[in-house]
C-alpha cells in the first residue's frame, strides 16, 4: 500500500485526536486528563495494522471510480474519519479482550491494562474510547444526510461484535475444556459475529453510506458477501497461527495451548478417529511442548493443509462467483478487498 | 410514589428486556446465550432505587399539567422506556466501576464481576448493556423527530460521564494519598460530570425531547438547574456517609477508609489548622475505626453538620430562586425533582 496514503490516513488520526482532546464538552478539563486522554488514544488506536480503517477510502474510490470519477479530498477526509472510528471502535473491543483474556502484550507493546498506571481503569479508558466514535461522526457527519445511518450502523455492529463475544465465552468459560461443544455451527457464528461484522460489513458499509446508497438490497448483498469475506479471513487466522511462518507474521501461535475454538480443531473433531479424538481431549488446552505436538501430530494425520487449501479455492471462487454475479454494487468493492486477503501469508 | 406507577415501570422493563433476548439482529442465536444476556439484565438493571428512570415520567407529567393535559397512554410508555435506558446506563456505569474500586456488593448482593461465572466477562456484559439502549432507542423512538436528539443526548452524557470518572481517578490514583489535590474546583468539576450530567439532566432532558421541546435555551437552562441540583444531591449524598443514620440509609459509609474525594474532607482540609490537617493526612483513607474517629472528630471541631445544613439552605433557596425567576419551562418539572431530595434521610 503507497505510504503517502498512510501518511494521510495519519494525518487525520491527529487532526481527530486533537479535536477530542480539546473538545467543547468537557471545556475547562484539566490538563492532566487532556494528557491522559491524549496518550491513551495514541496507545491503543493508531499501532495496529490499520486495514479496517484504511478500506473505507478503498471503498469510496472503488465506487467513484465505476462511476469514471475520483472522491474530493472532502470525500477522502471523510472516508479516513470513518475509517478511524472503526479503528476506535476496535481499539475499545482489544482493550477490552485483553482484559478479559488476560493478555500481556498486544501490537508489540504491553496490553494497555497492564500498564502499572492504568489496570482496571481501562476499562474507563475503553468507554471513552467508544465515546469518541460519536463525537467524531457528530462533528464531521452531523449534517450529511446519511448521519443517522451511520450512528445506527456503528450501533448495530458494536452490538453484534458483543453477543459474538459472548458466544464465545460462553461456549468455551475460561478454565474449562468441552470440545464437544466446538462445533462447526459454532464456530462458524461466533467467528461472523465476533470479528466479521466489524471487519468486512462495517468499513464497506461505512463507503456506501459516505456514497450516498440508500437502497437495502444493496446493504443485505454487502453483508452477504462481506460476512463470507470475514469467515475465510478468521480461517486463514486460525490456519496461520498452527501452519504460517512465525517470522513472517510475527508472533508464535497459541491456539492449541489456549483451548481456542479454532476452525483447525473443529474440523479435527469432525474427522478424527476414536484414538485421535482421545489425543486431541487429552492435550488441546495444555501449555506444554508435548502436548501442543501431539495435536499438531493429529492435524498432519488427517491433512488439515490439505483441507485448508481446498477450502481457500472454494472459498475464494465462490465469492468470486457472487460479486461477478451480482450488479447492484459495482464488483471493485468487493474485489479490492478479496485480492489483499486472498492466500495471504501474514 | 405510589406502588402502582412503580409496577408499570417494571412491566416495561420486562417487555424491553424479552425484546432484546429476541433481538432480530440475533436471530437464531442458541438458547445459552439468550439466557445469559436475560439473567444479566435482571441482576443489573432493575434492582437499584430506580429514581433517574422514573424521574422521565415525572417530567413527561410536569410538562402535560403545565398544558392542563395529562400524558397519552402512549407517552407514558415512551417516557418509561426512556427511563429504562437511562438506568440501562446507569447498570454498565455500575457494572464497571464496580470492577475499577473491587467492589463487593451492589445494591445488596455480590457485584455482578464477583460471580463466579461471571468475572472479567462482565465487561463484555456491560459492552452489552449499553448497546442495549441503542436497541431500545431505535425500536421505540426512531420513526419521532426526536431520534437524533435523543441518540446524540446518550451519547453525551455518556462521553460526559466517563470523564468524570477519569477525573476522579486520576484525582485519586488508586493506591495514593495526597489531600493537597481534594480541592472545591476539583470537587465540583468531578461531581458535575460523574454523576449530575446522567442523574439529573439527563431525565429531564429526555422528557423535554419526548414533549417535543426544540429550544436550545430551554435545554441550557434545565442544564444550569439540573447540574446544581445534582452537586447538591452528591454533597447530601457525602454528608449521609458519614453523619447519616446507617439504619436510614441502609448501609454504613466507608468514604473517610476509602480515600474519597468527598465534600467533607475537601470543606475540612480549607477551614483546619495545621494541627487539624495533620490529623487528617495522619488518618484519611486508614481502614482502622480509630483513624476514622480522629477524621471524625476533626470533623466535629470544625462543625461541619452545621456548614452542611447552611449550604443545604442555601442552595435550596438559590435553586427556588432559579426556577422561579425563568419562565421557559414550567417550574413543576423541577421543583417535583427537588421536592423529591430536599432534606433527605437516604
Amino acid at each position: 500500500m503507497p505510504s503517502s496514503l498512510l501518511q494521510e490516513f495519519l494525518k487525520v488520526f491527529e487532526q481527530l485526536r486533537d479535536e477530542i482532546v480539546n473538545d467543547e464538552l468537557l471545556a475547562g478539563q484539566p490538563e492532566a486528563s487532556k494528557q491522559w486522554v491524549k496518550e491513551m488514544m495514541d496507545y491503543n488506536v493508531p499501532l495496529g495494522k490499520l486495514n479496517r480503517g484504511m478500506a473505507v477510502l478503498d471503498v469510496v474510490q472503488s465506487l467513484a471510480e465505476a462511476k469514471g470519477a475520483a472522491p474530493s479530498a472532502e470525500d477522502e477526509f471523510r472516508a479516513n474519519a470513518l475509517g478511524w472510528c472503526i479503528e476506535f471502535l476496535q481499539a475499545y473491543f482489544l482493550v477490552a479482550d485483553d482484559i478479559m483474556d488476560s493478555s500481556i502484550t498486544r501490537r508489540g507493546q504491553p496490553c494497555w491494562y497492564r500498564r502499572p498506571e492504568v489496570g482496571m481503569v481501562a476499562i474507563n479508558d475503553g468507554i471513552i474510547l467508544e465515546a469518541c466514535i460519536f463525537r467524531i461522526l457528530k462533528k464531521h457527519f452531523g449534517a450529511l444526510p446519511c448521519y443517522v445511518h451511520l450512528l445506527e450502523l456503528f450501533h448495530e455492529v458494536t452490538f453484534k461484535t458483543a453477543h459474538g463475544q459472548l458466544l464465545d465465552t460462553t461456549t468455551a468459560p475460561i478454565g474449562t475444556v468441552d470440545l464437544s461443544r466446538y462445533t462447526l455451527d459454532t464456530y462458524l457464528r461466533i467467528v461472523t459475529y465476533k470479528t466479521a461484522f466489524y471487519t468486512f460489513y462495517l468499513p464497506v458499509a461505512c463507503g456506501l453510506r459516505l456514497a450516498g446508497i440508500t437502497d437495502p438490497a444493496a446493504y443485505k448483498l454487502a453483508e452477504d458477501i462481506c460476512l463470507q469475506m470475514g469467515r475465510y479471513f478468521q480461517i486463514q487466522d486460525d490456519y496461520l497461527d498452527c501452519f504460517g511462518d512465525p517470522e513472517v507474521i510475527g508472533k508464535i501461535g497459541t491456539d492449541i495451548q489456549d483451548n481456542k475454538c479454532s476452525w483447525l480443531v473443529v474440523q479435527a473433531l469432525t474427522r478424527a478417529s476414536e484414538e485421535q479424538k482421545a489425543a486431541i481431549e487429552e492435550s488441546y488446552g495444555k501449555d506444554e511442548e508435548a502436548a501442543v505436538q501431539r495435536v499438531k501430530e493429529v492435524y498432519r494425520q488427517l491433512d488439515l493443509e490439505g483441507l485448508f487449501k481446498k477450502y481457500e479455492q472454494d472459498s475464494h471462487d465462490q465469492l468470486v462467483k457472487t460479486i461477478e454475479g451480482q450488479d447492484l454494487l459495482p464488483q471493485g468493492v468487493f474485489t479490492m478487498l478479496l485480492k489483499k486477503i486472498y492466500k495471504r501469508q501474514k
